[in-house]
């Protein structure tokens, strides 16, 4: 059986009983580790479960998922992701594979960021389209997110802006040769995609301004969760501490509710 | 403290293990039971917590808060949701409440349908508003929730529409009673849901018609779930056995993997 297994969002005890369970009886245990993380390692996960993992990066879980279905038909297999296991395109790709080689496979669910970004009172049904927001570079700085967030913000939803994450990225003059060189990782900050959009708003005319209201997340359902409200141009200068981090563009208008939850969060 | 522990959306094993050590050391613990359901059955939750609950019902939670959060400032006190606990607006001000008597609370996530509609391979990122559907009367159909569909699918996103749960719902009659009398509860299928949408694309000229695709969901993350894919018009006709139901009209556009994972739901 292949088992895709959700871990939750903060630390090793985020699991759920069901997945522990399948975790304790698997003969080999991969953890993917390039899309999200946790806020405690892999030392601290394989102590908890007492079971070593294998660390399944980019390369690994994109072009060699053969090797991590290998005897799923007559092995238990499983690959632990950060979130939900549906967070990612790939682990679809994934269990498509294992459909093709008439591999059974079980789903753990988890939260995600999606449902859990509530935690700083918006409303979840009242959420837009998500976007992704991409590391710039001096002469890449693509910007159609930023429509996204303006249709959302004409229809009165929220955006869940997630941020870019670069994870075991080959460098540039690496992806040549024949021994790939990666970069270090890099996660965005609130302060950094805030500069990103602050920098599209100055050449656009539109509803949302350097003015307009912005909720930065950090570490989202972990003990050091930090939650913090302030103008867009506000943000370019907070520092919510270490990864992960996403940001809300919320809609113009607030249902009372959400208003009086948000304000313990309002930076003066 | 006061916790809000979402359990999930399966059975007792969804609950993370982060939530069950926390339950084990509560002294009072409640089980809301009205804005969702688990498949498995409340005894069968006492007898894997080895704790006595209690029923929560919608009065309790929206009229006696007070009742809830009780001692929470020398106690443990737990209120159970199903998903996550962030997904009804009761819940929020259920935390608002606890701040303002210096109550301190904690959040423990878990899945919800937002994210474990996942399951069905549409990509989460293609999701546009979320949507409501509430059960008509013979006098009263509300149909703005369509429109929003409407909006989503010609901004080339998918909309999840959650299906009305009627549970401890007063009798129009009983209202003005001292004694409340309840309906039954009512859970609204995907086949109820695609003949209210029907009957409002039979007097709209729109992009989307009842030979448009969707995809009825049932008893999502537990292990009787159940998918179908098929046109409008034919989910009129489809049981997908017990609650509970969602139903999800997709972006016109699919992307290839997409399209490749719904293939194994489509009904002939």
């Amino acid at each position: 059986m292949f088992y895709i297994i959700g871990l939750g969002l903060g630390d090793c005890k985020d699991i759920t009983v069901k997945g522990l369970e399948i975790i304790k009886k698997c003969d080999r245990i991969y953890l993917e580790h390039y899309t999200s993380i946790l806020t405690c390692g892999i030392s601290e996960l394989e102590n908890f479960y007492q079971k070593k993992l294998i660390i399944a990066d980019r390369d690994l879980v994109e072009q060699s998922a053969d090797t991590i279905l290998e005897g799923a038909d007559i092995e238990d297999v499983a690959l632990l992701v950060v979130g939900d296991p549906y967070g990612a395109t790939t682990h679809t790709d994934l269990i498509l594979r294992a459909k093709d080689k008439n591999i059974q496979f079980q789903i753990i669910h988890n939260a995600s960021i999606l449902n859990a970004v509530g935690c700083c009172g918006l409303q979840l049904y009242s959420f837009g389209e998500t976007v992704s927001i991409p590391f710039w570079t001096e002469n890449w700085k693509p910007d159609s997110f930023f429509n996204k967030i303006l249709c959302n913000y004409q229809r009165n939803l929220h955006t869940l802006c997630l941020l870019d994450i670069k994870v075991k990225e080959p460098t540039l003059e690496s992806l040549t040769r024949k021994k790939k060189e990666y970069m270090p990782p890099r996660f965005m900050s609130v302060a950094e995609a805030s500069q990103q959009i602050v920098e599209i708003i100055n050449k656009t005319i539109c509803d949302i301004t350097s003015n307009s209201l912005c909720i930065g997340l950090a570490r989202v359902g972990s003990e050091t969760q930090e939650i913090a409200a302030c103008a867009i141009s506000h943000m370019t200068e907070v520092d919510l501490g270490p990864p992960l981090h996403s940001l809300i563009i919320p809609s113009s208008v607030l249902h009372p509710l959400e208003e009086e939850y948000i304000n313990q969060f309002k930076l003066s």
